[in-house]
């Protein structure tokens, strides 16, 4: 069960799964809709109502996947669709995930913690009342971790400390209030998982950039979204349609911020890999799913060097609080030990989105890529 | 400004800020009275309306103390106290505040989650938006920590790891939703220092003992809580009410569980010395605040020990999820360093809680002290 089925990962995540011989059924609230209708933007490539998808779906290979309309922070639902559904795993991307967006002002970040937080927490009930042996699988980000001054481990850290040892929760020092919410499930799920012996495999995903699965590219109505808003366009996926349509690439601050990235086919995958290896019970498994590092220069660099056209960089001002010129060393080997081939960023795979883009350019509204979003203000809302 | 200013420990802070000599405003949304009515238990000391506590302290003292009823939820509400009172300092009390109310069912974590998560949100809003000079003096808990087999830090651990260094948060393995959602603050509140530059103490505090504070004492009308009930009251003041009625102390497990203590006279103290040493600008600034560390067991033996009457030890199955014979040694200087001289757990004191006991111990409800909330279940619903 895919919650969040509707998304920009859920969607390509359902028929990924789908397509390996699983029984699918997503569930989805449709509140990523509203955040364009909010917004005033929308995805690049159209995308088709949920309904569609899953019937063309079916059309081209015979393959039913479920459908559950509702929200995980009304319980009734969320126990509904597990007592009715009773899954083996469930992949719980349906969180609001933009940093930006949370950091709108005092309502969308207390929207964003509640939404997320509460949310979770029902189906950390429902699993627990109804079936604790459900595999919980759900979507962390690696923004979780900030940028310490040490080494980054896979969740968890063996520490010593006046002569003593113990393994603990990884420090976290998240840089928005959506990275908070996630931080927040993330100990509620540890906590289940000690005293319900629940089983969960939390999965701290870097940047993700691509549009293309190898099920969604079958036909234009299976594409999933494409965003390049400064709200909820990640960054490698903007520079791409900045490239496209002549503008600077705008990178934040002096650009040395390193990120963990992934590519879309990695990620569906690592969520096919989790679900098949499930978390022993009792367990709270982390993953750190990324398969490099690139600071936002050398992003922006590779996006210069492959485009076609002559692209310019422009730095702006960092509306964000982070640091630039930190260190970033990430373990990430447990993704690979269960199977992940990582696609590295490649000139082949950049090409395909440059393709992707060139289709869809005229629907691009330049305005919606400039940042308004200031974390130093309590409110920007006035900017939007 | 005392938020929460009509519970156990925010009346007597209000009381001890205006005797010091500060202009005191308290707001406060009576819910604490509300779960006496949900769980059919009440204070074991009666407690006067808190118009009336208000009327009585400036009839002895000529002092006034304001008076602000509503939910820190309501963002409304929490702006406007704000802005109308303009508090130097802030001391937030006003959370649910039992780990086994937050343990009943999924409806308690949720809503002890999203009450005490979402109200703390919005006052670091209302602080950054009306002033962000005003220093926030926050309630945690030494729950947060759980029993780590490391030495616990005030807050903050410098850490070291493949030959690198960092000072971050310290790891947390909370215990109860209701401590977790003290994590999750405590996070928040780190976050809005560092991107608004406000101040913050987060006071980790033990568990509290003792009825009566200087100012409570001079009048009845004045008294505050005294909880026995197994869902809101505190061991040691529990074992105190089961010697005076000559029912056996009930230890949860071996009783080798180890806690931080402090005396109420103790905590009014630290509240007054955080709000005249503020943190600095940007600071998030944490302390233990605690004055002993004791096991279960030792807290039965000494309450055995000081009781006039013969006192009979009984062990339950442990309703809780928590670990025995565990490392324990926390670093609470801070307190101290600012001029704290503890009181320590006295025969002199647990004398002056039988008197008070004995008086009122024709209000005892036996069955409120057996506890019916079980860890491991995620229902208990059905218990109470």
């Amino acid at each position: 069960m895919v919650l969040g089925g509707d998304g920009y990962l859920g969607w390509p995540t359902a028929l990924h799964l789908s397509e390996a011989g699983h029984q699918v059924a997503v569930a989805d609230n449709f509140v990523r809709r509203h955040y364009d209708n909010e917004l005033g933007v929308e995805s690049l490539v159209p995308i088709e109502p949920l309904r569609t998808r899953i019937a063309v779906w079916e059309e081209l290979t015979g393959k039913k996947i479920g459908m559950y309309v509702g929200d995980l922070t009304d319980a009734i639902f969320t126990y509904h669709i597990i007592r009715d559904f009773e899954p083996e795993a469930v992949v719980h991307f349906a969180e609001q995930r933009a940093a930006p967006y949370s950091m709108i002002d005092r309502a969308h970040a207390v929207y964003t913690q509640q939404n997320n937080v509460v949310g979770n927490l029902n189906l950390l009930f429902a699993i627990a009342e109804t079936n604790p042996d459900i595999h919980l699988v759900k979507l962390g980000t690696m923004g979780e971790y900030g940028t310490p001054n040490i080494d980054i481990e896979e969740g968890w850290l063996d520490l010593e400390h006046n002569g003593r040892t113990d393994r603990v929760l990884f420090p976290k020092r998240p840089g928005s209030f959506y990275h908070l919410s996630k931080v927040h499930d993330s100990h509620n799920i540890e906590f289940a998982c000690r005293i319900w012996g629940i089983r969960a495999t939390d999965l701290n995903q870097g940047v993700v950039y691509g549009q293309q699965t190898s099920e969604t590219a079958r036909d234009d109505r299976l594409a999933t979204r494409y965003d390049y808003d400064a709200v909820f366009g990640t960054v490698l996926n903007r520079f791409v349609i900045q490239s496209v349509i002549g503008e600077p690439l705008m990178v934040y601050g002096n650009g040395s911020q390193v990120r963990g990235i992934i590519e879309i086919r990695d990620t569906v995958r690592c969520l096919q890999l989790a679900c098949e290896n499930p978390a022993e019970r009792g367990e709270f498994r982390v993953f750190n799913q990324m398969t490099q590092s690139l600071s936002i220069t050398q992003m922006a660099d590779t996006i210069a060097r492959v485009s076609p056209e002559k692209v310019t960089i422009e730095h702006l001002a960092n509306p964000r609080v982070e640091e630039e010129g930190h260190h970033y060393n990430v373990a990430h080997s447990g993704m690979v030990e269960l199977g992940l081939e990582p696609h590295l960023l490649s000139d082949t795979l950049i090409e395909s989105l440059f393709e992707i883009t060139k289709r869809f350019a005229h629907r691009v509204r330049r305005e919606a890529m400039i940042p308004t979003i200031d974390w130093r203000r309590a409110s920007s809302l006035i900017g939007l």
